[in-house]
């Protein structure tokens, strides 16, 4: 109950601070994401920088407080792109957020990935079945939406964030996140979430801001933003579908108070 | 009167077939619809998967249950993608559906348009002004919006299905469907629906959700999907405008009921 | 006074010749701007065309009746596209605008700009740090988003327009609008426009469509959208947050009328 507490408060306090701020988040992500995730940043008070080409990701990295990449619609150009991205954030010191979409589905997709994660993002978020594959654990995916359960991955989860001393984040009805020790529970969202385009993918770029705003446990600022985001789905209430869903869950972004942070994020520890 | 109490029955229980199956769509789709098509197959039930790469198309179909190919901001390295991809799709014996977006406006999209007709697919749906342009009809494009009635199209249309063995839908106030003997005339949706950008481009994903979710006629399950997403537009009601009709179009595509779909789809047959 | 109630029936005027003609735009944008941009035209009365291959702008433009460029989604391939339309809507004596999103951010991206600048746009909109960027002022840029005042590159977008013989608007809480020598000063629009990504890039497209429109003054033309574009958010009124600012304000350039626009419009010269 304590920590319930504790992490509403650190949750509220993190956020004033990436308000502001404002982060630049740049970020390298698939079509389908981008207009969404630009409007979760705004919302949310820092700001996007959807560039990705080869040719300027390094200078925009300089600019930048963090990097996102997402692989969703992936092509071999875009690779390039997030290559060098991940390569100047790391030189540069800066966090950099991986969201490994379809991990498992294609040979070409997995590849890709696993060339991305030996870059060591500072933090992985994907959902049980793409953490299993990026693990290299057997598993079904079934295009970019899960078929297994967070707790079947976690054990992966766990040895992935220790071989590569990285954050990784399962999605699911509760989210787990973990450094491969510590386990952070989140139970923040709402079932309909799911029939939301593009949820994943912004939360993920939510997380980069949080992270780089923290001024040191990205485990913790991981949880954060998946619990913001979380509650902004929340006190969207009943709503009449995924459509008003996704324009609550944005107004909410921009408009939410203490109290309703304060008293609605729900981070436990499993150790 | 028979015939139109029927589809609505019939086109409730494909609908029902799809929401249980979940049907994974591969959507290789122009970057403006991409959003709202993913939402809007998420919203009726199916799964989408947005991957347009010819280095992953063909394992994408292995694990998808249809394809989905709009043209819209085509580019040469796309149409390598759609190319394999609707070859994995026939090779396997799943559906395809092709949207040949601004058909007739320049020669290099009619081109590859043509290209890829010739790859059969199983339905195309197109505006009067396109599906003309793909029958080699005499017409005139205006970008994307088409300047001829679907009752122009039609006799170009049933020659297209005959020649092809496919079944090619014509969008308008009414649409129309056809085998090439048959012609279902579909009169659901709103005329608001015009000033919405993506609507025929998810209309033809939801063509393809049905499509491979019915154990038969195609014709049919193309009638059914473009009722349902007009009754969806239907039951908004007097909206303010055209973005609130998106909003309401997508959660009542979410939620609708049985009453609704088995009362307004207006489904007739011309023969 | 008076100028401003002229420009409320100026404007309305210039908008119901938009809406009348309904302008095909070509528009090549960036990725995340595609879907409201195309909207915003759609709700406006003009039509959008996202074609942006160089292997078919050229022939777009020849049925469009305007192009919009904006770098923002930056890539070689694009730029090619880009540089081949704009040429042919000079060659077809056909206005087109530029957007230089991000201008100063990066070398590669400032380098892409100048050499669209060269090609002499008929308007170029950004915000103060983009429109210093393309003048060769010194400036600071962050991301996409100005870190300058409009007042601040006021000279400079007035020496720039009158170098290139174009017209040179800055957004900003007053838009600034000049020929070089006369300055509109637009004071329409709200401070959460800047919490949705996208508006400025779609106020763009729909500058396009104005000028296009109007038989001879490019700069009030410019005023005029920018004007109507602030108005439609107006009187969106007390909204909860940003995506509802973005639904009320595609609703509103759809239903607005006269009486609202004539009231609103708020346009004054500086000379």
């Amino acid at each position: 109950m304590t920590a319930l507490q504790a992490s509403g408060e650190s949750a509220w306090a993190l956020w004033q601070k990436v308000k502001n701020e404002g982060p630049l988040i740049q970020c390298i992500t698939n079509f389908v994401s981008m207009d969404f995730m630009a409007n979760t940043l705004l919302a949310a008070g820092a700001s996007p920088a959807m560039a990705h080409c080869k040719d300027e990701v390094q200078d925009f990295q300089k600019i930048a407080s963090a990097l996102l990449v997402n692989v969703g619609t992936l092509s071999p150009d875009w690779t390039e792109g997030m290559r060098l991205a991940a390569e100047a954030a790391n030189a540069l010191g800066k966090p950099w957020v991986l969201d490994p979409v379809g991990a498992g589905a294609t040979p070409f997709r997995t590849q890709t990935i696993m060339s991305l994660v030996n870059l060591r993002p500072t933090v992985i978020r994907g959902n049980a079945s793409e953490i299993m594959a990026v693990a290299g654990a057997a598993g079904k995916t079934k295009g970019v939406d899960s078929t297994a359960e967070p707790t079947h991955a976690l054990e992966h989860a766990k040895q992935l964030a220790k071989d590569l001393g990285c954050i990784v984040a399962i999605s699911g009805a509760t989210d787990l996140v973990t450094d491969g020790e510590r386990v952070a529970k989140v139970s923040n969202g709402v079932p309909l979430l799911t029939r939301i385009t593009a949820a994943g993918c912004s939360v993920t770029a939510l997380i980069a801001a949080f992270v780089c705003c923290a001024s040191r446990d990205a485990l913790l600022a991981t949880a954060h933003a998946l619990a913001i985001f979380g509650v902004a789905a929340e006190v969207a209430g009943d709503v009449r579908g995924p459509a008003s869903l996704r324009v609550e869950l944005l107004d909410n972004l921009y408009s939410m108070d203490e109290t309703t942070v304060r008293s609605r994020v729900n981070i436990q520890w499993d150790c």
